[in-house]
């Protein structure tokens, strides 16, 4: 939002929304928990139609809806309101790639404490609450994320079941390492009728993971191991090993153990597919990217966005000869292929 | 932050990143409290160095200083990083523009707060929180304002002084309501020494108003009036009345009653100046001086960034029969001048 201005004189514009850049997550959120963005699909595009239909007054939601055009999350032409093409396909409740659920995780209020600390978190190098060690349990916080960010991770899900041949059909056995909502593998096992998962989380996120096997009718060809990702038995013999956002939330030392201990449960020939937050070598590109090591700062003793050099070494160390990245289609996020 | 894709399909990183937004005020913030900008200016230009200058850790450093980088508040070159020319005024300590004292008003606990309920202030059509009249006193609120924010205030004060007719030297009387820090009628009476400046706010605000006309010597020439905008005697006679920043804070009876009062304070000819955040009529461009509303609604019961027609209307009803407007130089505020 900063506003390019006519002389080549700094204006302190870009510092002064950046100050208040905290109100634009506030203002989807209550555009979310409103469902300005579903009542304006169904027809209420209007400031009076909009107030009859939420049950909010006309100012509020003149200025929320306002606030949202200038963020581009709406257009305003003649007063009437109307939903951008991502809005329509990301915050309409009726859009099957609807995303709303993700404002109960992204900004939850365990994540803005921490943020409220961060300078302290910048001196300690970690974060300044009382749980920054992911190798620990968290129920509480990976439970409400298993709740909240399902559909984001469809795209994803989507890519690594095709990049493991499900649509050929074949035997094929998947062990989904933090499995969250499940989405990783039970789209596999959706789309190949032949794939085994094994999902491997916290005990009251496996029940989150394990309605998702029962909503997509996959249930009979899912199974749990409950516990943590560093101690827990894992089996042996898999085809593919999912490890999707989870290095994140370690230092380079942890990432390595969960490697070799992915290594040594894969078949040779297995995969391990990593999907992550990678930014180029310089660590400021590409944006999204890039600014998730902040989170990571904020909320854990030690995670990190690894660049993929880190990785390729983690791995190297883990004993993976080689390891390939591509882009996740239609995702900031990048997968990696490490073959044993 | 939003990245164009390749493909004409939405992704939806706009809104990972706006539900991320607050981490960027967080990190300005952190930036400011650590003193990053003044410990660059210095030299201190890689995490080893920054991390020896500010007392914090390097992982700290490193990902705080890309993030702000990521967010153009630094450059980086091969492990190096350096302040932008934004940054170099007015976040840099060692600058006589620095605003780094904004900090500490913008995004204070007290509107942090609000915008958590900004939901229900929607629905409301007003602040969700206990303090929404702002024709009543709040001192804590105000003297943090008179605190911090003087800096911010220095161009759109010298365009005043300039406008006033300061650099001739005549002998002017101005009344500064809701003086704040002082600094409008101060810049007015340094600038002509035959300038009287009466500046009314509440008491302990004018303390810090007082503070700030000693430190630029014009002590002798600067008096106040303790109370309220709506209530206290302003004298009369006046050639200027100052209106920064005020009128949002209000609906527009209150508005056009303030307006009336300051219209029986001028002496004939005299001029009533206002500066504000003016939306355009769409009232969504531009983009600043739009979103300020949010902030009104989120925080009063009844305030809003009031279009140039609207502000027209309510000082018509006033007595003022004409207003013109001007953009304030290096600032996304308009100037409203209303002759008697």
């Amino acid at each position: 939002m900063a506003t390019p201005t006519a002389t080549s004189r700094p204006t302190p514009e870009h510092i002064f929304n950046t100050f208040n850049a905290f109100q634009q997550s506030a203002a989807l959120k209550a555009g979310i928990d409103l469902d300005v963005f579903t009542a304006i699909a169904e027809g209420a595009n209007t400031t009076i139609l909009l107030a009859a239909k939420t049950g909010a007054a006309e100012r509020g939601v003149r200025i929320l809806c306002d606030y949202l055009t200038i963020h581009g999350f709406l257009t305003k032409e003649a007063e009437r309101y109307a939903l951008t093409q991502e809005s329509a396909v990301f915050l309409n409740r009726h859009s099957p790639a609807c995303l709303a659920s993700m404002a109960d995780f992204l900004g939850n209020p365990w994540s803005k404490k921490n943020f409220e600390a961060l300078a302290e978190a910048v001196r300690k190098g970690g974060t300044a609450g009382a749980v920054g060690d992911n190798t620990k349990p968290n129920e509480e916080l990976w439970i409400n994320f298993a709740r909240s960010m399902a559909p984001l991770a469809i795209p994803a899900a989507e890519f690594i079941a095709g990049l493991t041949g499900a649509a050929k059909g074949k035997p094929c056995k998947v062990l989904d390492i933090a499995a969250g909502h499940g989405m990783y593998g039970v789209t596999v096992a959706k789309r190949n009728p032949y794939a085994q998962i094994v999902a491997l989380d916290w005990p009251g996120v496996l029940e989150v993971a394990q309605e998702n096997a029962k909503k997509f009718g996959v249930a009979d060809r899912y199974t749990t191991r409950p516990g943590s990702a560093f101690e827990a038995e894992f089996g042996s013999g898999y085809d593919f090993v999912l490890l999707t956002n989870i290095f994140h939330h370690f230092d380079a030392a942890n990432c390595e153990k969960l490697m070799r201990r992915v290594h040594a449960a894969l078949k040779t020939g297995g995969k391990a597919v990593t999907v992550e937050f990678v930014p180029n070598e310089d660590r400021v590109t590409p944006p999204t990217s890039a600014a998730f090591s902040l989170l990571m700062l904020a909320g854990t003793d030690s995670g990190d966005a690894y660049t993929f050099s880190q990785y390729e070494k983690m791995f190297a160390n883990a004993g993976f000869v080689k390891t390939t990245q591509c882009p996740v289609p239609d995702s900031p996020q990048q997968l990696l292929l490490s073959e044993k």
